[in-house]
């Protein structure tokens, strides 16, 4: 028997000078990251969007599918896709980000998907509100979680599972939860939850449930993995941990100049440099970007764009009179309940690492 | 000065108990592979299609973009999109390989993008035979080679540059060569060369230059970075080397039964398994795919799917009676040139390591 079928494994944690192991490489490899001059985009197409997948894409037949929502309810649905798109469509601009963004920065590591900066990305989502549908299906006194299935399947630290998320019943009845089919207009691509997906605007990635096959009302507090063990800030392997829920805020620079291929270091000419980036807070709407190119010590306020929506980043903008020497770029976001930190916010698995992002630049 | 400024520097390679440094996991982080799974489609949606970005992603706008064909020709063009656009549209299914691919299997690892099986794509293209516009443009006698310069920019070993390629006259006027502003029948995404690239059908990645500026005709042979230092396969740092060109032969298996989180190994129920996955070569015909589940010991013929297209991937599957065990399965193509190493073909830039993919697998 190999360990990946020894249930109850805690997140390892790499050693303080241990280097990116091969298993680090292989989640790598597969998920990616938004190369940052994304960053432009005011929408991030598919292909550049941010894209963690637990297990395996599952192949799924859109005209087979079926939405079962059931569990504590009086009357039980079962929708096919025409259902599901005959009912009133939503659209929302979303930013999304995953909760272990800027994992590979936090000293010791720890060891899972070894994400920097770049776990991001921008869609508009269309589908049927969460809450129209619970409605329909009529929820029982006495509901308190909603669990979210989907199609996708694997073991995680030796517990088998369907990728299975909850949220309360508050959460998931308010905030303009998404029973979402389209992405950027377009039916969703397989790699973002193909036909349908859960669109949970504000939290971090691990709530919007893809290939999502059911919805169960529990009249019981829900206890699985990804909410119970997976995606919670513990201390050490024994704090049972708080859950990870809203994003924390952040702001993103759109690296200036050009690079280097290999240590992806910048170049740019001295003379004026317009920098341009992008902010978020699932939490709470942003109230400001300061930029700093001396690696954080003094800070400079940068100008906001418009809040052209409530759940997706807004752009920021700043003008550098660069000359000739070596910088570290950094930008931090502040909002309504407080600033981005400059040092990394450890915890056991490396969730939501927001330190504020460093960009070395030589200028010439 | 930092060192991205010196010109010369020789590719590195990683110490033999190096692991991978915070440059490589920072590319990991921007370019993804293809995830094994998604060898399932015919074509490969365009997000789930490797991408390798040497510089940043251009962003340019596709109403001023214009294509300069001159140098050594009797009419020098400069074709805007429409222009392309109303040429006759040819369609090619090609499989697309990053010369790269197999990189970070290598012992010693040479320090670049870290890549492990899954740098591969087949998509249609659609564009503008390359050797019909050289002929409207007129080739001169004494031409010899073809460049082509992207807009994408950044230094490479010290040496800062617009991305540029060559071609000999004779490979940039056969094989099928386009002008492409199509992918899957949509216009090309920004990562993947928006709004013309170049696609060398059967040649790996870095022949097919992405977002297109200047096709050069030359009258000596070309020097620049990418055909004389960048893509090379060579012996050690003094070696001239011989020039990345064509695709080796390689099969690649859909990985079997479902994954464990961390460390991606296969999790198959005992009982009949019908494996699948896909074969290609860019040198030669595909004349068969052989099985292992003993780690490469020992061979077994696999059924070879139709040969769709020249340029493209084809199937194969093979049906294994698995019992309960701890197996390595391996897939080999062999082309009408040759089989697939089961060893590593080492270099000392990585290129072109088409060795045999392993795939743990637990039977329970």
């Amino acid at each position: 028997m190999t360990d990946v079928l020894r249930p109850g494994e805690a997140a390892r944690v790499a050693g303080i000078d241990e280097a990116v192991s091969l298993d680090e490489l292989r989640l790598a490899a597969r998920n990616h990251g938004m190369p940052l001059e994304a960053l432009r985009y005011d929408l991030t197409p598919p292909g550049l969007h941010y894209l963690l997948v637990h297990y395996d894409i599952p192949f799924l037949d859109p005209a087979s599918w079926r939405l079962e929502i059931g569990g504590h309810v009086a009357t039980p649905l079962s929708l096919d896709l025409a259902a599901l798109r005959s009912g009133p469509a939503v659209t929302h601009r979303v930013t999304l980000e995953c909760a272990g963004n800027g994992r590979a920065k936090l000293l010791p590591r720890p060891v899972s998907q070894p994400w920097l900066d770049e776990a991001v990305g921008t869609a508009e989502w269309t589908g049927v509100s969460l809450a129209s549908l619970l409605e329909e299906a009529g929820v029982l006194d006495g509901a308190v979680d909603v669990a979210f299935t989907g199609h996708d399947h694997g073991t995680e630290r030796g517990v088998e599972q369907d990728y299975c998320r909850a949220l309360s019943l508050s959460d998931a009845v308010s905030g303009d939860v998404l029973v979402a089919y389209e992405m950027n207009g377009a039916p969703l691509p397989p790699q973002h939850g193909a036909p349908v997906r859960l669109i949970v605007p504000g939290w971090y990635g691990m709530a919007h449930v893809k290939w999502l096959r059911s919805v169960e009302v529990l009249a019981e507090p829900f206890a699985g993995f990804q909410n119970e063990v997976a995606y919670r800030l513990r201390a050490d392997a024994d704090d049972p941990g708080t859950p990870v829920s809203r994003i924390q805020p952040r702001a993103l620079v759109v690296p200036p100049g050009f690079p280097d291929f290999m240590t992806r270091r910048r170049i740019v000419d001295a003379g004026p440099v317009e920098l341009f980036g992008r902010t978020w807070s699932g939490r709470a709407p942003v109230t400001g970007v300061e930029l700093s190119v001396d690696g954080g010590l003094t800070w400079t306020q940068a100008s906001l764009g418009p809040a052209a929506s409530r759940y997706a980043w807004r752009s920021w903008s700043f003008t550098w009179d660069a000359l000739p020497g070596e910088y570290v770029l950094c930008a931090r976001a502040t909002d309504e309940r407080g600033p981005q930190p400059v040092e990394a916010p450890w915890n056991m698995q490396g969730m939501a690492n927001n330190m504020a992002q460093s960009v070395p630049v030589t200028v010439r």
